[in-house]
C-alpha cells in the first residue's frame, strides 16, 4: 500500500493530466484512455480513480474549476468601472494559459448542454459571474460612473454576454484578435456605456 | 437497386435525422448509432452512405448550415440600424427551433476546436458573418445613424460578440432569458452604441 505521501502525489498528477488533456481536446475528448496516455499509465490503474466517465467528467469539472479561480486576476485601479473592466480582462484569452482556459470551458458548454447536471452547474457558473459584475455595476453607479437609472443586472448580463462572445471569436481567430484589439474592443464596450 | 426517388428519399431521411441527433445531443453526441436509432434503421446502412466518423460529422455541418440559411429571417424596416438588430435578432433562441438551432452551433464550436479543418470553417463562418454585420454598420454610417468616426469591423466584432454570449446565457438559463429580455438586452446593447 503506497505512502499517503505518495497517494496525495499521484493525485495531483492524475488532475494535472486530466487538465492536459482538457486543454488539448476539450471535455468532448476526455476519456480515461486519453488521460492514460498523458500519464503513460494503464487505464486500469484510472478506473482506480474514476470507476466511470461520469466521475471523470466531475473530477475534470474541479480541476477547472480550480485552476480558474486559482488563476492570476487583473488588479482593478479603483472600485466601479475600473473594476470591472479588470474582471472582464480576466475571462478574456489574452495570454496562451487563458487560451487553454477558455477552450476548456467553450468545450464545457457542450458538454453541460448535453447532461442535465453539468448544465445546472454552469446555469449556476453563470448566475455567480453575473453576481460579481453586478457589483461592479453597483459600484460605479455609487460612485456616479454610471447613471442611477442603470439596471444592474442588464449591465451584468450584457458585459458577460459581450465578453463570452469575444472569447469565441477569438480562440477560432487568434490573429485578427490579438491581445491589444481583445482589450480595445471591451473598452469600446465600455465606453458606450451611457454615462451619469 | 432502389430507383433515384428512393434513393432522394432515403437521404432526405438521414439528413432529417442526423439534424434530430445534433438539436438533442449536439456534435459531441453525433454517432453512426444515434442516427441509425433515430431512424430505426441499421448502423449498417449508415455507413454506406457515411463510411466514417469524419464524413457523418461533415455532413451534420452541411445539414446544420442549411437549416440556418433556410431558416425564417426577421425582416428588417429599414438599412442601417434596423437592418443590425434585425439580424442579431436572428441569431437569438427566441423561439424553440432557434434554442436548437444554437444549441447546434454551440457545440459545434467544441467540435471545431478540436479539428484543424471544422476550426477552419468556423473561422469563415465568423469573417462571413461580421461582413454581414458590417454592412449594415456602413449603412447606418452612411444613414447618419452612428459618427463618421465610427469602425465599422469593431462595431461589427463587438455586435457579434454579444449576440453569440448572450445565445450562451440563454441556452443555461432560459427562463432568466424570457424572449422579451433578450430583445431588451438587444436594444440596450444597440442604443449604447454611439449616435452621431
Amino acid at each position: 500500500m503506497p505512502a499517503r505521501g505518495d497517494h496525495d502525489a499521484r493525485r495531483a498528477d492524475v488532475s494535472e493530466a486530466v487538465w492536459r488533456v482538457l486543454a488539448a481536446r476539450g471535455f468532448g475528448g476526455l476519456t480515461l484512455r486519453a488521460v492514460a496516455a498523458e500519464m503513460t499509465a494503464s487505464t486500469g490503474l484510472l478506473t482506480h480513480y474514476f470507476p466511470s466517465k461520469r466521475a471523470l467528467v466531475r473530477h475534470a469539472l474541479d480541476v477547472a474549476e480550480e485552476r480558474s479561480e486559482t488563476r492570476a486576476r487583473q488588479i482593478a485601479e479603483a472600485p466601479g468601472l475600473p473594476a470591472l473592466r479588470a474582471a472582464l480582462l480576466d475571462v478574456l484569452p489574452l495570454t496562451a494559459e487563458l487560451v487553454a482556459m477558455s477552450r476548456v470551458w467553450v468545450s464545457f458548454w457542450d458538454a453541460a448542454l448535453g447532461d442535465p447536471d453539468l448544465g445546472l452547474r454552469q446555469t449556476q457558473r453563470y448566475v455567480r459571474w453575473r453576481a460579481r459584475l453586478r457589483v461592479h455595476v453597483e459600484a460605479a453607479i455609487g460612485r456616479g460612473e454610471l447613471p442611477e437609472a442603470t439596471d444592474p443586472e442588464e449591465v451584468a448580463a450584457m458585459a458577460a454576454a459581450f465578453a463570452h462572445g469575444l472569447v469565441v471569436q477569438v480562440l477560432f481567430d487568434p490573429d485578427r484578435f490579438p491581445p491589444a484589439r481583445q482589450t480595445t474592443l471591451l473598452d469600446g464596450f465600455l465606453s458606450a456605456l451611457p454615462r451619469a
